[in-house]
């Protein structure tokens, strides 16, 4: 896999120890998320949404309703969509080295509004399958007019900013003898127990696929 | 308190009865989060940031290094800051009504910089106060010098865009009679066990404003 190349909106000028050029760091990062902010500019104003992506290959994608002026907006001009994952809390001695370990993926590209049937579904199909995996094989597929109402666009994961931040606080030397506790108080996200939908027909367990995923 | 005014920014154009005028429950949304999203508009292309917040009455406070092109763009220009909670996964038994449950909050303002060393202290105390509780009455304050290496910007919560859904899915008719599971996988935010810093003096506990945070 071809590195990250640095442009000037992806050059890190604070702490450029965090950054990170591997490719495959930034499609570990994608892969372990579920949603992203989706930043745009709609009538001269940034404008940052939170939506569903999914990746296939060096391709990242993005849906939303054909009536959203977010996607309207997008294709022919650049977007910018984060992904970040929050580890942890840092906790350090002193206020100002007070931190979070984290991980993000900063994108910058110009869409490509597809037309395409078979690229849309494939990129609709990699969305669902970063929320919701498992779900393509057993629920009902998209009709013809429901491919029709959604807009996807694909951006280029060509242009990346990946940072990393993990481990202890850097206090200042002379603050590492001060009598207070310092540490990571780490962050997690996680899935509690399936909440069936009140309609659900009766003797319909929870599939595997989605049980599964419950961490507690 | 007021409600919240639509603007051309702010007016749902999708799915309008997710949204919400309660200044409330924009307050609730803030003070439950931990980290936004700042989007800004750099060289003409949109950047979007995940970064520390905080609220002090109807302010929100960000900061960051002086030396962050970010925060530099900032000050005279609009932002855009949002701040999402995702609450589950949304399993319908069409993969066209997939969805999340959520809260947001979608924030538009023209930033201030703050000069003023008492404001720029409050300021930094909120954004504090929203990671880590309680570290305010403990950690070694903020110097003079590292007031002025930090830069914080202060947003107006005047016009901002809430969106919640919560709930089961919302299929059509003719799908409820499929034999497919439908329902909500929760989604949490939860607090693992302190991970004290390996150069920690010998024999300090955990204070009981970072203990009590564990969630499991």
């Amino acid at each position: 896999m071809t590195a990250l190349s640095t442009t000037g909106r992806t050059r890190l000028g604070r702490n450029p120890d965090r950054g990170r050029s591997d490719r495959s760091v930034l499609y570990e990062i994608l892969d372990a998320g579920l949603i992203c902010h989706l930043g745009l500019i709609v009538d001269g104003s940034p404008r940052v949404l939170p939506t569903g992506y999914g990746r296939l290959g060096d391709t990242l994608y993005v849906h939303g309703s054909t009536g959203a002026s977010s996607l309207m907006a997008g294709p022919s001009q650049d977007v910018c969509v984060t992904v970040t994952h929050l580890d942890g809390i840092v906790i350090a001695r002193s206020l100002f080295h007070h931190s979070v370990n984290y991980r993000s993926a900063v994108i910058f590209g110009t869409p490509r509004s597809l037309t395409d049937p078979d690229e849309k579904l494939a990129g609709i199909r990699a969305i669902t399958e970063r929320l919701a995996p498992g779900q393509w094989d057993v629920a009902r597929l998209p009709t013809r007019k429901e491919l029709a109402a959604t807009s996807v666009l694909a951006i280029p994961l060509e242009e990346a900013s990946v940072k990393i931040r993990q481990g202890p606080p850097s206090d200042d030397d002379e603050d590492y003898a001060l009598d207070l506790w310092a540490g990571v108080l780490p962050v997690h996200q996680t899935f509690g127990a399936p909440s069936p939908d009140p309609a659900l027909r009766p003797g319909i367990a929870v599939p595997g696929h989605i049980s599964h995923r419950v961490t507690s």
